[in-house]
């Protein structure tokens, strides 16, 4: 199996109302990335999106992004696993490069959500849920995540306030991500009297609908080597993962054990040879508050019933045992979904080579990033090294 | 790189008005495919779909099918490129192969589209276009697909009656198909006096609208040498290639020239180092009669302008230089949009490893399918070869 590196990366500022359809948005951070590895001519372009076909009536994003960034003739071809696109998509482009198939392989994430009345993107959004026995009662993945997050409270006897860390690191780190969506920090207040959504989730505890695009650029060994001549800093993959769960929570065996993560996580562990305690820094898929300390907990970071406390003992921000959502993370960066997991390798790269501004991770070696589909039923996780 | 084979396939009867979820049928196919080659415990489940999240509000099925499957924790997602959803989901299972990622791939596409009115399942195919500059203009599969056939026949100044084989064909070999939706043959009268639809297609010019699954299990050297002991055939993916063209057809240099076809054939015929004379059958992607003609062209086996007199000359039935669409095809056995590309390997499996029925190919060693996604703008190829 052949060593793949991040060789460049692309992102456009997450944004309200984008003008530009998401082909424009894809094929602007395609282009980016590319410029920016130093290389040329790739030969495979994978694009995670989730929406773009029931939100714009547009299929087939692999080969008109990749018209569009004037790549016209390459492979190429969508990929999608709700919210959690991006990442699997990712894990195609590396399992293109580790083949032998490709040597220059373009993975973008796109999505556009913004651009049509808030009720038809809620909807949308349902169809990564169990449509079935959740969506089609009226559930939405509001309503789900609610039911997460009290079930947790209620079991191990916690109020709000211990996710408020989650939410405040987010924006204190998005504040300083030109990229980022958000830039107004919160504090404890802020986070305890923003406006009431559903169940026990407040405003905070919600990541954003919102625009945006990234692409990174995969290249074997030899590419590498030559994106290094001339002076490109590299990130190597340690490991690229998908583990899954059942769509519906009511088929899994333990509410509030993320057993895709799990398996996720195990298996990225695996193939990095490392463990938890190896992981300089975690882009973690806070969709909601709940998710970010599931995560924690099925990704070997905390026991059961106690990733609450890493936010609330200070371990989760910069400087921290173990810095999360550096560059705003989903909450704060924003959720543009089928991007978000392409948005995470590409901040964990700039984390790694030394680009994050003031938002760097110091000596930063090693990161996971981790991309959930629905309410954790496709994971991905990657574990990026930095190259010396 | 390592070798590719296939070791078992499944199938659901193509039928309109299934009384299953797209889960159902999936998990079906996956689960008979998996019996079929004697092997277990798959380890990744890529599934081709183009329209459950709009038809059905349902994405993830990757996860879902595994789930449906009795496979839920394994690797999964979903891969989308309209109707070339299926051949771009083989694709990634043979990458996943090739890599050592995996030794056990499960490759299904799936597809239920006749479920809800006829008007939306219209509206949703649609989505394959350039949305901007087709769909939303009013144009149609239906329209788009009228309008090259027209062009071909002005260019050539051909009539209709030259792609009469190609739709005669395919009900001939469907009839003989057990899990082909149509069982009833026609004839040169039956083709020219049927209902005109728009332009110069009529109604056996154009594939049906239905559901179905179909499943390929993908094996490493190993397991395919493991499979074999328990007496099991098997099929030698030689060559898995994509290759894509813009989504509008007003972008393209040449109208009736399929350059996505062009490239992706190349790129197939360059891996296994093989000819176009050396294909024994196409399963091509005969959506409309005009496809089949016009792949027949940028596929090398005609010159431009040349394609159906491969029908005229009888040479794409049975017993023919090139037999087409020999299970019924698109046309016959039904085009489940994203289930297609994976129903041509199964049946191109068959072929190879002689179960092909009434239907078999005498001494076919190598067989061509190609999935073609939109009016041409994502086209992937697989050259498969019989194990002796």
């Amino acid at each position: 199996m052949r060593n793949v590196f991040i060789a460049g990366i692309g992102q456009t500022p997450v944004s309200k109302q984008s003008a530009e359809e998401v082909r424009g948005l894809g094929a602007r951070a395609v282009r980016t990335a590319i410029q920016h590895s130093t290389l040329e001519a790739p030969t495979a372009l994978y694009v995670g999106n989730m929406l773009s076909g029931i939100l714009s009536d547009q299929q087939q994003l692999g080969a008109l992004i990749a018209h569009g960034a004037g790549l016209s003739g390459i492979e190429a071809a969508t990929v999608e696993a709700a919210c959690g696109s991006g990442g699997a998509a990712v894990r195609w482009g590396v399992m293109a490069i580790q083949s032998g198939a490709h040597d220059l392989v373009v993975v973008c994430g796109a999505e556009r959500m913004t651009h049509v009345v808030r009720e038809r993107t809620t909807r949308a959004l349902a169809t990564a849920s169990d449509f079935e026995k959740e969506g089609s009662k009226g559930a939405t993945f509001v309503s789900l995540n609610a039911r997460l997050m009290q079930a947790y409270m209620d079991k191990y006897k916690v109020d709000n306030s211990v996710f408020a860390p989650f939410a405040i690191t987010a924006h204190h780190n998005a504040a300083r991500n030109p990229n980022a969506l958000f830039h107004k920090e919160i504090d404890e207040k802020i986070y305890r009297e923003a406006r009431h959504v559903e169940g026990p989730l407040h405003l905070y505890d919600i990541s954003p609908i919102c625009d945006g695009s990234a692409a990174i650029v995969l290249v074997s060994e030899e590419l590498a080597k030559q994106a290094k001549r001339h002076g490109q800093p590299l990130v190597q993959i340690r490991a690229s993962s998908i583990g899954t769960d059942t769509l519906g929570l009511d088929d899994r065996e333990r509410l509030l054990r993320l057993a895709g993560v799990e398996r996720s996580a195990k298996r990225a562990y695996e193939q990095a040879r490392l463990k938890p305690e190896d992981i300089d820094l975690f882009e973690c898929h806070d969709a909601y508050t709940i998710m970010s300390v599931l995560s924690l907990e099925a990704s070997g970071f905390a026991p059961e019933g106690k990733g609450f406390t890493l936010g609330l003992d200070g371990e989760i921000q910069i400087g921290g045992r173990l810095p999360l959502t550096t560059m705003g993370g989903l909450k704060g960066r924003g959720h543009p979904v089928g991007a978000t997991g392409v948005y995470q390798l590409a901040e964990a790269y700039l984390q790694l080579t030394g680009q994050a501004g003031e938002n760097q991770v110091k000596n930063a070696e090693i990161a996971m990033t981790q991309n959930i589909g629905g309410t954790g039923a496709t994971v991905s996780t990657h574990i990026l090294e930095r190259v010396a």
